[in-house]
């Protein structure tokens, strides 16, 4: 059902440092296994599991067709509270109708009667194929060997549980002192591609000791996500299944983190972290990468206009050709944010591509050699100026190769 | 400067039958030459010029970054007539500030002068690529030729001097007898994409003998665009230079056809008619497209939503590999109608691939091998039913292949 993913070899190293892999939050479980709805036999079941009920905040795809694990996810998360989180790969459980609605939910009874839980308290998210009937009976056969695995050491077994086309399995984990207690914030995520529907597609899950309650948590995860995982593109689209989920179990025995309160900035900034982090690792393994590009537009209108022109650049089909070809071509670039309709003075536009400046006040500045040079890098950092204002936004994309090509049109087997 | 293209054998047979290639309206001559901008020695300088003033009526790129040539022929058309139009090829005279306006201002003087015409009776276009001086000497030395060139046979060669990526010249006429007169629609284009930026792109114009005054025709080709050109895609982006042109000299000596009249649907179907016969022309000349895509949403809630709903499929980069590799991959399709944010009822959500039901009812109906068999075709149809109201829209494209992204991420040289 998977397709082949180019070597690790081609992947970049991570831009943040001082993650931390395999750490977990306090007060908290995770395993993974195989549970056979993969064909290859490689891992497709994971759990993470509070000691406690956690407070939890979620955010999920915008797509209008939503799978059945996204709905039933978006109504669990309104109370608040939740246990943990099941995960299945290899099924996306989108597009299964009423059938694979009520899949979902006897699979996530099933669970919470075997772990004692009241109905509804665990989170459920699936990732895989589109429009093929969920497996439950496979997946509640593994229950006994999920449950039973369920370790503080399971977060790497999680991450590579909810695997589809990843390359590499995606955690990270940071710690700081907040309000005089150690806090930490796990996380995990998969992903090649901001979508890949067949491998339905985009997941992350945080698990955090602190002390903070549903709406400041949901506030924090909100602005976390917004700077990271809503600030990636691989290819265009959203994916049916799209979740990022946050669990907050206070373990830490800190102060209450509270919205207007004096430790929320750190805590969001952590969060933010960890986030970016996994965010980084998406657009790392991005379907046939070959160059981790990082774009900043300033000068804009606004920062929403900002997002809007750097989105138009990372989208764009002709300006990835032009960074796999180590092109520096600036007209593409002008031409992509031209087509976003965001307002931009022609004359004051400016563009660095890895510090060379290739346009000054809307032309052309000559040094297009230097520019191929610096273009060499597997690094690439874009700079516009729009000259309309001092609206800004960063986003990190891929270029588009062959090989991007290749993952996508081979014929699923 | 240009790239080099995949040979024209790839080339599908355009689907509109009795074109007419080289044939010209009463009253019109044309002319293609080289006058040395490209560096190949191809023809890159074109005219059309009618015998008398014409009425004329234009469209252009909504992108915010304009060339020079447009913003100049997007006011010349507000008079309503225009005597020609003089269009380069190989520069698009965009990005080029204020010295590239007046190259172009002055290129068009040079050329009335030369003719005898008065300020601003010429229309101008120009493509190619972007960022570059445009060599006014080079034009203007090309003059004489040109206008020495200009015959009512001459369509077929100012066909040739308006290509950049282009594999192949693209003219087409068509005829009908309307009012009691025989009146012909010629239409020459260029492009290979809705954008390649560096080959700033995409270039139309028609002429007519039929008796229309400006705002009638402002309206027949503002409608026969809406259904070919605007409804077309081969990448997602809008090009900098996008100018559709049309030139109403009334030589067929026939009624006038009037907004309200009995002839202006007659008309109109004859302009839309030459329209699309040139943008399949364009669909098919694709870059690195082996297969033309028709893509038919139907039972959205307006037409305006399932023309939303057909470009996001067209322009789904997931839904053109899946076409490359001849995957009927119908998950990627309504996952991408999805995310266009347009009402779709996905319970009835129906979609065929070359008239294989593949989904009814939003479900799988187990017909993947036969839809494989049906995309070994190069033509391929995809219907597409919403299930929320009675919109439709028909849109073409091409898919993505491994020779896009060499064509786009090729170094210029």
């Amino acid at each position: 059902m998977t397709v082949k993913k180019p070597q690790p070899g081609h992947i970049l190293p991570p831009l943040i440092k001082g993650g931390l892999r395999g750490v977990m939050a306090a007060g908290f479980k995770a395993a993974g296994i195989s549970c056979g709805i993969k064909k290859t036999g490689a891992k497709d079941l994971a759990m993470i599991l509070s000691a406690t009920p956690a407070y939890c905040a979620g955010m999920f795809t915008r797509n209008r067709v939503k799978a059945a694990p996204v709905l039933i996810a978006m109504e669990r998360v309104k109370s608040g509270r939740s246990r943990g989180i099941l995960v299945n790969s290899g099924n996306a459980n989108a597009c299964t109708g009423k059938a694979g609605f009520k899949a979902a939910l006897d699979t996530a009874s099933f669970f919470e009667k075997k772990l004692g839980l009241k109905k509804g308290e665990l989170l459920i998210a699936s990732t895989g194929v589109i429009g093929v009937p969920l497996p439950a009976d496979k997946i509640q056969g593994g229950a006994d060997a999920l449950i039973r695995g369920l370790s503080p050491q399971g977060l790497g077994l999680a991450a590579e549980a909810i695997m589809t086309t990843d390359a590499f399995p995606k955690s990270a984990a940071m710690k700081a002192d907040i309000g005089g207690k150690t806090i930490t914030v796990a996380g995990i995520a998969k992903g090649a591609g901001m979508i890949c529907p067949d491998m339905a597609t985009m997941l992350a899950f945080f698990m955090t000791d602190a002390n903070i309650k549903g709406p400041a948590l949901k506030a924090a995860l909100r602005e976390s996500v917004e700077k990271t995982f809503n600030s990636i593109m691989v290819d265009n689209d959203t994916s049916t299944n799209d979740t990022v989920l946050a669990l907050a179990n206070g373990f830490c025995k800190g102060p209450e983190i509270k919205k207007n309160g004096p430790h929320y900035r750190a805590f969001t900034g952590l969060l933010t972290d960890a986030a970016k982090r996994l965010a980084h690792m998406v657009v790392e393994d991005g379907e046939g990468a070959t160059r981790f590009i990082e774009i900043e537009v300033s000068g804009a209108a606004s920062d929403k206009e900002a997002k809007a022109a750097a989105r138009a650049v990372g989208q764009s089909m002709l300006v990835k050709c032009a960074f796999f070809g180590g092109d520096p071509n600036w007209g593409r670039i002008l031409c992509a944010i031209g087509n976003s309709g965001v307002r931009l003075r022609e004359d004051k536009a400016d563009i660095f591509l890895n510090n060379v400046r290739v346009v000054r006040n809307g032309l052309d500045t000559g040094r297009e050699k230097q520019a191929a040079k610096a273009l060499k890098a597997r690094n690439v950092r874009v700079e516009v100026g729009l000259g309309s204002g001092s609206g800004k936004a960063l986003l990190w994309t891929t270029d588009l190769s062959y090989e991007y090509v290749k993952i996508n049109s081979a014929y699923r087997t």
